[in-house]
């Protein structure tokens, strides 16, 4: 006889969801009580659930599996948004369980109570507060099924008190996966046409067309019509590295991105999004597309990518065909005057097999993909809703994913403080992550944006809400303060000495990097 | 001629808004550039969304009068929906201004692009989506109306970046008040008549009815009829101290609270919600009015509270009654072994004239109330909404809104983790807070409700999900880390010598008390 609670953690564990990003209240527990009862499943506390969101949507990228996050009523869910955002717009599948109140107990809007609905609707299109016992865990196999999409969803169940306390709980069978669907052929046909045709032709690839199999496959296509590769600006995951096909990256400038994309007569899209401007400035574009360049979808947000890409690369008859494989490269030891460039320089030059990027480090990160693109395949995954405080907690779930390699996550000192609480959790579950932070004590990026918008007037008082040297902060003393060992590093050598250390010293470490703003 | 930044800045400060706390993005950037040209507005930077609203709240029940906020997107928001959600269950007037993209900018479905209004409806009575520069400040007006109140409301104003950086902004004139009305003479005759008759009677006081003037009136009340005086559990701020009217407040266990009411034949709520239990439990009571208990509301949040105390006293014939008033009181000073009551003594003994104690503490502040009772006057701020996180934010409002006071906050380690970056807010604007963490090292509170839900079959991999222990947490070197002076003390008489340091030294301080869980 199982409560609810623990008939739905065999439900989920039934559905390969063994890993649970925690921060509980008294409505989860319940919850918590029944994680003994499920020896499978596996439970990381995070002190903020910012964290547990962020590690949620990490673990996803590098699993490939969703893991579920345990939230505390609406406040809980509320905290841990913005990077909910992240993994939605990543299209990273994620089951969030958000404790209620009691059923009964919602009508007398105790203290924290509130519509947790609405919040959810945000970033999550499966929404569903769970009414009974009896239906909990099918509730919870719906929830999984449209989760794992594609495309992959952050899917929402509501859980109140009594319905996880409740007894008569009853495990319910994984859902079935209902294969995608490859391009049709008449769409196949006309894109192989393009592709075979004159102009200037690109494929722009996003979500799982940035993984090894479909980079193989289109890769091979672009070397047999001569279309140039894109990657979209933001990846979920991008596996790059010697060994495979290199890609560009749309820039996050769209003054640059139009360089990029211009002339353009032929765009295809492999599940990505036509490129748009991440802010609106005034008196430029939004919509990156050059006009007279026609847009083709080969494989949507629904879509199987890789049977798409196979039924093109035989249209164009690029099955034999041999692909551009990026050679290994590495660039030199760096000297010299310490910048964020020398430390993307040094992660270049010492990146070990295998790593995972977490990359968060705005502006000081530019060089980041030259210095790293000839280094052995490594996966980087980025900012893909722009909410930043994604790279600490990222790291997390990248690491419990994928305990045998090595984490290297950049953040920007202002993007750190967001989600810094995810130092505690790497110190607690021993996680082989380097945090390298650049402080360069300001919000630097938004300097930059600060001239593009063409706002004018701005004064001591405006330019100061960008100024971060006021205390400064010491992420030396905040990472050993939440039991993560850290060193500063204001030359280059010492920034070397500080990662060679981190590299062959297991377990988490953070580089405080004094940079100047790029 | 303005941009409509610059009018939407000029129209709160004409209406009294004059602080602004701020965690901008691109799409703010016009309004913080606007903010050099209106000298009356300060603006102060969070390094998080959460420290910007809770400092809002914080603020705004010192100062009797709204701040704003500037969050970035939806995002933004989210980060700080729990401090939002706190100050809505404590009717504390607010006005967020959440930047969005330009207006054409939303279709293209951007990175940050989510929707806004829905994650402000949690939280948010009035929200609107701002569509002209032309119309912006008859926006705001409309907010900052409602959001005074009464009821205190957060109000939300979305500002898409083109409505903020167009020309053609003109500043509206402030929303007129309408003052709002006192009890009707039926319902005061009513209820001076039950308080004049037989049984056992109460008073049960929230809101407005929890400063002096309420109090001193109410308390009089109280003498000539012999009702008891309650305070809601969590007020959103009390007078209290030597020289007011003492009231006890309701517990915050319901085994406790129904101790406090059992046998009541009439319970008068001013400015108040029936009590009902914080969680639910299995098998016991929500709602802890009980049986028989005749409720009667002599002022609604919509009503004027002083004038229908006013018309209660007079009904009553109270007006010269002599209230009972709180004597002067202090504790001894605490020695011995140490432990979370020794500090609430000590705070006791030491708490300067008109401290503001900004509560948090969970169950490590449990006999505060009583060692600061007859403590010379002081405000005491809590958790109304139950939403962890609010206490180190609301101590910059409180501190912000009241620079000649010495504020104290007062967190458990558990809860001080999810907004620790508001210690750097501090530091930046040189509080004078003195910031004392409980750190027992564990989510205490959750270890007694594991017991209360009645959870059976919690063994070491949920009683894990309460331990704070591995890593330590070390607060001082996370406030050091943030430019806050900060002491550790492990005895009473540690603690007692960083306290009157702190005490008698100006700026933010952070003592960490290594306690025993209570």
């Amino acid at each position: 006889m199982s409560n609810g609670a623990q008939a739905l953690i065999r439900t989920l564990v039934d559905a390969g969801i063994t890993t649970c990003f925690t921060n509980p209240g008294t409505s989860e527990m319940h919850f918590v009580a029944a994680l003994d009862s499920v020896p499978e499943m596996r439970a990381v506390l995070a002190l903020f659930e910012g964290v547990a969101t962020g590690a949620a949507d990490g673990y996803a990228r590098m699993a490939d599996k969703p893991a579920a996050t345990l939230l505390h009523l609406g406040c809980g869910l509320g905290n841990g948004l913005a990077n909910l955002h992240n993994a939605r717009k990543g299209r990273v599948p994620m089951l969030n369980i958000v404790g209620d109140h009691a059923t009964y107990h919602t009508q007398f809007d105790a203290q924290l109570q509130s519509d947790i609905e609405t919040v959810a609707r945000n970033v999550s299109p499966w929404v569903r507060t769970s009414k009974s016992t009896q239906d909990l865990c099918k509730d919870a196999a719906e929830a999984i099924g449209v989760c794992q999409g594609p495309p992959g969803q952050v899917a929402t169940l509501i859980l109140p008190a009594d319905v996880s306390w409740g007894e008569g709980g009853v495990p319910a069978a994984p859902p079935k996966i209902t294969p995608p669907k490859p391009a049709d052929d008449a769409t196949v046909a006309a894109i192989a046409q393009a592709l075979q045709g004159g102009g200037k032709k690109a494929i722009l690839l996003g979500g799982r067309a940035l993984r090894e199999p479909a980079l193989m496959a289109v890769a091979r296509i672009a070397a047999k019509t001569g279309a140039k590769l894109f990657a979209e600006v933001f990846p979920t995951r991008i596996e790059r590295g010697a060994g495979l096909p290199p890609v560009e990256r749309i820039a996050y400038l769209a003054e640059l991105a139009s360089v990029q994309l211009s002339g353009l007569d032929h765009l295809i899209l492999v599940d990505a999004k036509p490129p748009v401007s991440f802010f609106a400035y005034p008196g430029k574009k939004s919509y990156l597309v050059p006009e007279g360049c026609q847009l083709h979808t080969l494989a949507a947000f629904t879509q199987d990518v890789i049977g798409s890409l196979d039924k093109l690369a035989k249209a164009v008859n690029a099955g034999q065909t041999k692909p551009v494989l990026q050679a290994p490269r590495r660039p030199g030891r760096p000297r010299g005057k310490f910048t964020a460039d020398k430390v993307c320089k040094a992660i270049g030059q010492l990146m070990p097999d295998n790593a995972i990027l977490v990359d968060e480090a705005q502006t000081s990160g530019i060089m980041l993909p030259m210095y790293t693109a000839g280094a052995p395949r490594h996966d980087v995954i980025t900012l893909t809703g722009g909410a930043i405080g994604q790279g600490l907690p990222n790291a997390v779930g990248a690491a419990i994913a994928c305990p045998d390699r090595k984490v290297i996550a950049l953040a920007g000192d202002g993007s750190a403080m967001y989600t810094i609480q995810a130092l505690w959790t790497q110190a607690r579950e021993k996680l082989d992550v380097i945090n390298i932070i650049f402080n360069n004590r300001s919000y630097a990026i938004l300097n930059v944006e600060l001239r593009r918008v063409g706002a004018s007037g701005a004064g001591d008082k405006a330019k100061a809400q960008l100024d971060l040297r006021t205390p400064p902060i010491d992420f030396v003393q905040l990472a050993q303060g939440m039991g993560v060992a850290a060193k500063r590093a204001t030359t280059t050598d010492e920034f070397l000495a500080a990662f060679e250390h981190a590299l062959r010293t297991p377990g988490p470490h953070l580089i405080e990097a004094i940079v100047p703003p790029a």
